[in-house]
């Protein structure tokens, strides 16, 4: 078999095995692909016409902006996650999604969602399990952002970028690409950056975690893991929920 | 017509104009009940058995405990919310769910969930709304927790309880019943009790707004609402999505 290159059936398929027919539902789904520019958002708080995209490449963060200004990043987004379908149900959008890097994204249309749930039960329940499992994410971060020291929120997270990545088969098991900056990890995190950048030189001092020129570097893994204070269970890559 | 007494039919009455059928599948959904005692949790994080609710009468609080003992609540639930469904999908569940008073809630069972889906696809529609403005909820705690100052916190969590009770018909419009310490609210928001305290303490003498033998009173709901410094869009309470 060849080596999967669409990182939506990657995804899924690592909570269900999907048979041939499911991965040519996927690959259709996926079919219609456009590049957005990195810095122009593609999904804005307020709008009453929802839109849903798989990306496909890139990255991408969903945030909120407060009044003062000030910016809550809620999540980012890599290549075989869902862009939008958290709020699709609601009034208006309640977030705003902006690529970090230029990305590849492919829409998806609410009916076209629907009819697969009546007509491919096993993808849709793996869709269901992937929608779970970001907003596992983001119940995650609250935690983090609500109860964890800086040093402890900081590892979490790369350790938590790199054990998503490495599901949909980027990154290698001591480093990966990382196109975020400071800013990012500050409003992620609920830290300022000049926070971040201490934070980040602690980390470094301590377990060997660099951060340096778009890549993280994991020195010993064991000791970043230690330091995040905490296991990955609630990410659920813990193999397949069907057969 | 009488008025409706089942929460759960309040709650997704306020979002789909619900048929007589339509009422009656509801019933038939929340028909066993059962109660609990508070202080005894009746979800546990790392469960592999997954359990679900309809909460009919008084609170809960799900939250997650860290290694070192912390706590951080995820959220509270109130008649006609659900428990336990966010992750329901994944394989373990991922916080726990103890009942912050004695409450009434009604076993629910994946199957007749799934039953309502293909049979009901109305119903299904204004759960799945339901469940997304309950996320959205946990992502605007991420915003306050991450980059709201203390006293906004507080001041814009009262106002969301407000807002999610009277949805169900319960508590008026410049006060209502809060079974809430403030411990709870300090494990909710991030911050410590004593905070909370001080906090409660300036929102009084700033905006009226008192919490005082288990009722929260807004002396002026208006100067409340600029202390938050937010606007409640997210809860998507504004009227049917669906005639």
């Amino acid at each position: 078999m060849t080596k999967e290159t669409n990182p939506l059936i990657r995804k899924l398929g690592a909570s269900i095995r999907l048979s041939g027919e499911e991965r040519t539902v996927l690959t259709d789904l996926t079919r219609t692909r456009r590049r957005f520019a990195s810095g122009k958002e593609i999904i804005h708080e307020g709008d009453t016409e929802h839109r849903a995209f798989v990306l496909l490449e890139g990255w991408v963060s969903s945030f909120k902006i407060l009044r003062d200004g000030s910016r809550q990043i809620v999540d980012f987004q890599i290549a075989g996650d869902f862009i939008g379908m958290r709020s699709v149900l609601l009034r208006t959008v309640d977030h705003n999604v902006e690529p970090i890097t230029d990305i590849v994204a492919a829409s998806i249309h609410l009916d076209e969602v629907m009819e697969l749930f009546s007509s491919q039960p096993r993808v849709a329940a793996a869709m269901m399990w992937a929608l779970s499992a970001d907003e596992a994410i983001v119940v995650e971060r609250l935690v983090s952002v609500g109860r964890r020291h800086a040093l402890e929120r900081v590892a979490h997270f790369l350790l938590e970028m790199r054990a998503r990545l490495r599901l949909v088969g980027m990154g290698r098991q001591q480093s990966f690409p990382c196109p975020l900056t400071q800013y990012h990890l500050a409003d992620a995190l609920g830290l300022s950056a000049v926070h971040v950048n201490r934070v980040l030189r602690q980390l470094r001092e301590d377990t060997g975690v660099t951060f340096r020129g778009g890549v993280v570097k994991f020195g010993n893994i064991d000791r970043a893991m230690e330091t995040a204070n905490c296991d990955m269970g609630y990410l659920d890559h813990g193999g397949l929920i069907l057969e």
